[in-house]
């Protein structure tokens, strides 16, 4: 394998680290491995799996988490039609390069042939925005050009306008927001697109955003791009079939599959952006001493078997 | 097709559009579409085939730019490299996702087993950013968070510091950038990888961008991400193969792929970034205000048969 003039890898799964030990210097200086593999187990956090989807593509699970603190409505449909199995059988029918893949039922737009949605609603309100009092939010220094702020709250890339009460979920890398008409409120949740490429921050607070993307992202950014305009699959056997999309919930406790996020409200979450916002290393020979919020990517990890 | 419930478009290939009218409404209002379709012949430009390299990906044709005016000495160098045909049969051997893919010879550190580079240096100065006196440079309003000031120059994305006399090429989706080890002059342009994800901008001034991919990055983007660290393959099945790799120079003119780039000096390409910055339709209800350096895309078109 090739380990001669090669990039930095900047993923930031955690494996096989080795242990902090105590005289880790400053923590300016510590790698992010460092600072992740030593974060305290409170600063991970087991997400309910009532906000957790499961959805099997391939042979592979995509793990979404929903986000009902800015869109109630549409996660408690999203809750519905996985509870009424309304995704299974449907696919990804559309990958279109540095922008999106959408997923669901490919025959929505026709009545003759469009699924059902069962106990869910076909009619939402918009939820672009919510309310930025109340809203428990770890702002990041960094100038943002999209909003008046940018930061984190409940572990989802956020902006926050406080004059304007505003606080939405970004389009970052991984974000998933519910596809709509151009009517404001002709989303249901049945029809989800994930961003694949540069975060389209133009659809921030344009369109509802439900949740974020755990794990498994390249199962869906690998996907070929479709031929037609926007990315579309002309042909039905291109599209990705989705085998099936479940609530953890619904699962049997044991078969949920263990996945932690780390916690953006603490210390080590701070310290580990830092860590990438001034790069100490030897391969780093200008630290950028900034850090765009969709450049953060927010640590999973697999939890220690006795947690 | 479904037609319901999806994103709006945001590729910008010139195909089938309506030709501009004499009455247009006002700039600002005028769709991104329109405004690419309404720019005169003038303000498109056809790249110096010295500048172009064609990458035989699969079935497709991966169309790279190279930039001499921002690294002299690594594009004199890819020029030899594929005049010497060292790219071919060689393969893309990584894809990270959200990151980069990386191609050229996955063997390159095993002595035994590297490609020679033929004519190729195999040393070359480290150039992350050249002098900012005498580049014409043209400046994007929009606040940047990684530079003192964004904009474009000969084309290219480009960030500028004009107190420390720098301006180096950004690593937005599609830059293309030398390979190399934690040394700064250890690229030789042999090892190229491609930003497939969000912009790595904390790369950029620290590693040579040598140019940019201006058509088939679907090619790239959307190969299967590789399952060991960083997105290498352990397999070398699983490398895509590189046919071939040549200068457009090398080919002779009735072979050359017709294509055209909006010139960035132009007020067609002021015009549809102001429409990116600022978007009415009746898709978005809140125009964002602002647009990224690294949102804004080039459009390219396959020139009218006459031109």
């Amino acid at each position: 394998m090739p380990a001669l003039r090669i990039l930095p890898v900047i993923a930031l799964a955690v494996t096989g680290l080795t242990p902090a030990i105590a005289d880790t210097p400053k923590a300016t200086q510590r790698s992010a491995a460092e600072i992740i593999s030593a974060a305290p187990d409170s600063a991970w956090r087991t997400p309910d799996p009532d906000n957790l989807l499961y959805a099997l593509i391939g042979n592979g699970v995509v793990i979404i988490e929903l986000a009902p603190e800015f869109a109630p409505a549409h996660v408690a449909n999203i809750r519905a039609l996985a509870r009424g199995h309304f995704w299974d059988g449907t696919s990804v029918y559309r990958s279109q390069d540095n922008f999106v893949v959408q997923f669901g039922d490919a025959d929505a737009d026709d009545p003759a042939k469009a699924k059902p949605l069962g106990e869910a609603k076909d009619h939402l309100p918009a939820e672009f925005h919510r309310d930025a009092k109340g809203l428990a939010f770890d702002r990041l220094p960094d100038v943002d050009g999209w909003a008046p702020e940018a930061g984190f709250s409940s572990g989802f890339p956020v902006a926050r306008d406080r004059k304007a009460n505003r606080a939405w979920l970004t389009h970052c890398y991984g974000a998933v927001g519910a596809g709509r008409n151009n009517e404001p409120d002709s989303s249901t949740g049945a029809e989800l697109y994930v961003v694949i490429g540069q975060a389209p921050r133009q659809l921030d607070d344009n369109i509802t955003v439900v949740g974020r993307v755990l794990s498994g992202m390249e199962l869906l950014s690998a996907t070929r791009r479709g031929p037609a305009p926007m990315g579309f699959y002309e042909d039905p056997a291109e599209r990705t079939p989705i085998r099936a999309l479940r609530l953890a919930s619904e699962a049997p406790e044991s078969a949920r599959i263990p996945l932690q996020v780390l916690r953006t409200d603490t210390q080590a979450f701070r310290d580990l952006v830092e860590s990438r916002r001034n790069r100490v290393d030897d391969f780093y020979k200008r630290p950028a001493g900034h850090i765009d919020l969709c450049n953060v990517a927010i640590p999973t990890r697999t939890p220690p078997a006795d947690k």
